[in-house]
């Protein structure tokens, strides 16, 4: 059979995510674990294949992989995420055998911003985005087509931060967070709205790259759902949230008294 | 002069405080720090002293040290934040020569528990404690007095955890940590109230000992004040509050969607 396993990791701890010798990167480690849990003999034998490849820094909620298996269905998330650091296997799909998971519905990114920034300005800047537009001011040079379509762009204040959900069937390398930068530089006012138009309609341009750690890989959605196991979990997810939540005190703590 | 300097760390990255060769410590890092910068010759030579020598893993808000030096006032805290990293001096004082920072009118330690936890069991158990006992049942075994006078232990529940505030004059080696693990068990229903009474009595009595990573040393007080200065506290300080909030991110929003 072939399966699809929805993920999680923290990137701050990982070489990025594609597999590449002496570092460590988050395929990397899901490939070591697949191979010791004999789930697969190999990346070309089992045709093992992601669906994102996040850049260096940024993390993902839900990234997905696919492979052809014979390990029991209903132990696989759990024995891989025995396997696994700072990697959260949970969600499951049994899948045709042509899947590619390249190939998706939909893909949803969140880009975590100051939530000082002026939310209104974000928000007018962000619309001129969506829709289908020549990307090609807001990517890495490549020869292949860099038209895509945005489905959509919400900015919402939460909390801690100003949110921005952006959704999209597949997007260029550095795409978002090219995306974002402009959008910052907008709502900052250190660039007129009519220089993102004209970087969309063409005109050469370079916003610049905002940095790659509070980029999440929300979601990749494909036409079937995953099941969601929460009992696969590992003990170490509620660990490694209490000592993030520890540190966190210790910060918010400390801006009180000096603040 | 002779000045006393009051500071934070994370100590989730150092290998305790006391200084120790070839691991990475707070106070060696400290020491390197103060060496670099020429505000010390040694520490024998300017008198070196730290207050409160906390647990390997346990952070503090506000620790102090003492030196006499001659480098200018108004520059120490900024030029000491420019040579250590996860530690944040952030407050000064100017003290007599023979100010010696473990004699403090109070030390104030916060612990942070599971916020799930029975907070009227906490209150009850913690009550206990307060006022003068022998705490030679909360403390790694030592030749000298174990009788300490704990001023107050308030409990309450914040957004994330339950916070076990604890102030005292002085405390013995791991006394928080085992008295808080002795409240856990009393609050779980492990443990009746008479074993802790019985152990304040002199029954001799093995609780255990709570994780380090979640022990502040929140503040060591004197009857001086210190001047608060924000403007020292450094870049870094900003970027790590705001990477361990988007880690919290991360892990809030995969339980969200598993949970």
């Amino acid at each position: 059979m072939r399966v699809a396993l929805k993920f999680a990791y923290d990137g701050s701890v990982f070489w990025g995510y594609q597999r590449q010798p002496n570092v460590r990167t988050v395929e990397g480690d899901i490939i070591k674990a697949l191979n010791r849990t004999k789930m697969i003999q190999g990346v070309k034998e089992n045709n093992f294949q992601s669906s994102s490849r996040t850049d260096r820094g940024a993390s993902a909620v839900g990234n997905v992989i696919a492979f052809d298996t014979d390990f029991k269905k209903g132990q696989m998330l759990r024995a891989l995420n025995s396997n696994v650091k700072d990697v959260y296997f949970w969600g499951f799909a049994e899948v045709n055998d042509d899947f590619n998971p390249r190939h998706a519905r939909q893909r949803w990114y969140r880009y975590h911003l100051d939530k000082g920034l002026d939310l209104d300005g974000l928000k007018r800047a962000s619309s001129l985005f969506v829709g289908e537009h020549d990307f090609k001011n807001f990517c890495r040079r490549s020869e292949r087509s860099t038209v895509r379509r945005m489905d959509s762009i919400k900015v919402s204040r939460k909390r801690n931060f100003i949110y921005l959900d952006i959704k999209g069937e597949s997007f260029l390398w550095n795409m978002v967070r090219r995306m974002v930068l402009a959008l910052v530089k907008y709502a900052n006012g250190e660039i007129p709205k009519k220089a993102i138009t004209e970087a969309l309609a063409g005109k050469q341009t370079d916003f610049g790259l905002a940095p790659a750690h509070p980029l999440f890989l929300m979601d990749v959605t494909y036409d079937f759902t995953f099941e969601v196991r929460e009992s696969s979990i590992p003990p170490s997810f509620r660990q490694n949230y209490e000592k993030v939540l520890i540190q966190g005190e210790l910060f918010s703590t400390l801006q009180e008294r000096i603040g």
